[in-house]
């Protein structure tokens, strides 16, 4: 496998002004790491020719694979292709079918089209161009003293919908390999990060086919494994192996695959058992049917829930006892209980779960701010755990709800 | 005022891997750009002595002040200062009070301290030393051949304390001027980003003082005001008129200013008015009310709601008429008008609100997916909306909360 070298540079001032940030390179590295392609610089360069101009030269000196982002459209501050000319000297041409797509959305649209909007249009003669399925402007690859430029819009959708369609295929091409990569990831929860890579270190230290990285995510931790081979069989059993070995160690916190999220994970099991269920919330606010409902069909597994985050919709709509909350009070395993008990008989489903607890600022009922009650309870029987979580009042929430969604999925699988 | 450029280059492997995007560049870049520094590059790294001292040596060629973040921490990845000495010859020596702290956090902790932290207390003779408040390794500000080069950790919050605390005050004194810099951020809801900007065009192209950036956001849009005097009140007042400018426009949008949230804007105009509002709730599964109760304080508000996704619970919790349902439908005019009266009464508060509609992927009733229906409730009056959203599940269902807390913002303020 011939090893290439890359460098991504993105062209526009909104960065250098820090309005957006260079995730468009952080994409395409990430893209270009599970194909063995070596990124070695990134760069960012405002709307200015000579700057431009200036890296696009020293790129050029030092890189096999260059990929420029954003620069493309219509307008005057748009110099990718003018600074790529003023370096080479590359004639530009109209490119028919892009500019019969560009005219074609004018007329749909029913709004005149400038002139400026034929600039889009322009490749540099004999350049490889790439369709944009999305928006306008098309992309390029254009080869010149064996450096291949890759020009690409700045609009992340536009930029990975031709990245995957077009650039990588060209890419493992260049890299006269018939190598097949491919990536899996393992979602778990009810794990730190920290213990999940304590638990694999070994193996993320010796193993490099698959590779294994572990990758923070806003919602419990992953393992990304990319392996290599001549064909998908392989390739496949590869990972695998690698998935068995792994969850031999930490599978009682593996919950799913690539896509997957702990949400949908949940209401495929319902769906599978028949099951379905209602949430009675307080500190929680509605915030775990909400997760639950945001998944496509969950009408079929819930019909919803109580928000009773005030002790007199638990007591009047939920029918908690008022003596329960006047002896043991609203944040305490009973009034859980009950509320758990009670949303499930109310709303007629097979599991009924309560959230009740101190999100903060504010100690209530002399409970410390973090302390958190939930309970579950389905036809025979009922449980409840007290919880305490650290953090601000939205952490201290989302956590409740994060461990109420891995009690639930604990209990199903 | 001395025209700086500045550059701002970030070393480390995982950003050209991927496995982080590179926000330290974006923030650093914001806040130069307030200051009024020009940024013209950002760079990245990897982990490579000769690779990391090629991008010094060109950053020296062209800006007045290099910023460099990464590298500086104790294992042999870490090659910042080495490349630096590599170029420029400068030699260093062990920073006193940072070796102590290193000794004592390991002292602290009843770790063995490895000989390679000591690496991290060595600082360039001469250099400005900058207190690390959070972590261990102290930064710099060394000045050669005209030009400061500023060595900041990686670590997001250690470099953005040692940004605000040291080095912004420093740049500002470096560009001969006492002026005062000091931003407006004014938050809009109900008008689109291009239909804010378009109002505003005008003013943005013709002031540069304050300037006005038009920013998307996740929640509504905003407009930032930038504006730069020798005091505090002139900077206010140059704020303030400005602002006066934009609300003779498109002030029947605004809600509010900086960190200000249209839900905290909702929970105080509540709070001061002593209203409290219960909401009953279909396709927005509990996000309406969630968006309320993650307002400290919303206990005084709002006592909670009802998540009502199945028909039987709108019939048999809520109590919408069967009849209701039967005639015309859970996705009507007259059930959301049902589900808004019903849940103020069942909830005993001032205001009731209520979501029904279709999320998708499928029709309701022969409703087409995006149509949903929003009732408000009080005690004079009741009001209900048809509205059609575009876009996926997920965007549907947060267009209908948005929309919601529009409706009740323009009722309450």
């Amino acid at each position: 496998m011939k090893q290439l070298n890359a460098e991504i540079i993105a062209v526009g001032t909104e960065l250098l002004l820090g309005q957006i940030a260079n995730t468009n390179a952080q994409w395409i590295s990430q893209q270009l790491a599970a194909y063995g392609v070596n990124v070695y610089y990134h760069g960012v360069v405002g709307d200015n020719l000579k700057r431009v101009e200036d890296t696009f030269a020293q790129a050029a000196s030092r890189s096999d694979i260059i990929i420029v982002t954003g620069g493309l459209g219509p307008t005057d501050d748009d110099l990718t292709r003018e600074a790529f000319q003023s370096l080479t000297n590359l004639p530009m041409n109209e490119h028919q079918q892009s500019m019969e797509k560009i005219e074609q959305y004018f007329h749909k649209q029913k709004v005149e089209m400038t002139a400026n909007n034929r600039k889009q249009a322009r490749v540099f003669t004999g350049a490889v161009v790439i369709n944009n399925k999305i928006g306008m402007a098309p992309g390029m690859i254009v080869s010149r003293k064996e450096k291949k430029w890759i020009f690409l819009p700045g609009v992340p959708k536009e930029m990975k919908q031709m990245m995957l369609d077009d650039i990588l295929p060209y890419v493992r091409n260049m890299m006269g390999s018939d190598e097949i990569i491919q990536s899996m990831v393992l979602r778990f929860i009810g794990i730190g990060e920290s213990k999940l890579e304590h638990e694999v270190s070994d193996l993320i230290q010796s193993q490099n086919n698959p590779t294994i990285a572990p990758l923070a995510q806003q919602q419990g931790v992953v393992l990304r494994l990319t392996a290599k081979a001549d064909s998908i069989e392989k390739v496949n059993l590869l990972l695998d192996q690698t998935k068995a070995t792994i969850l031999q160690r930490v599978g009682k916190h593996y919950y799913g695959m690539n896509e997957e999220t702990i949400e949908s994970k949940i209401v495929s099991l319902l769906k599978e058992k028949g099951y379905s269920i209602a949430a009675a919330e307080s500190l929680t606010g509605g915030m775990f049917i909400e997760r639950l409902i945001s998944i496509e069909g969950a009408s079929s597994v819930t019909p919803g829930g109580i928000v009773c985050y005030d002790a007199n919709v638990k007591a009047n709509v939920l029918g908690v006892q008022k003596e329960t909350i006047g002896e043991h009070g609203t944040v305490s395993k009973e009034c859980a209980l009950e509320m758990a008990t009670n949303i499930r008989h109310l709303l007629q489903t097979t599991i009924g779960i309560s959230f009740t607890g101190v999100a903060g600022p504010k100690e209530i009922e002399e409970q410390p701010v973090g302390t958190v009650y939930i309970a579950v309870c389905n036809n025979s029987e009922s449980k409840v755990e007290k919880y305490v979580f650290n953090g601000n009042r939205e952490i201290i929430r989302r956590k409740a709800v994060l461990k109420g969604l891995e009690i639930l999925y604990n209990q199903l699988k």
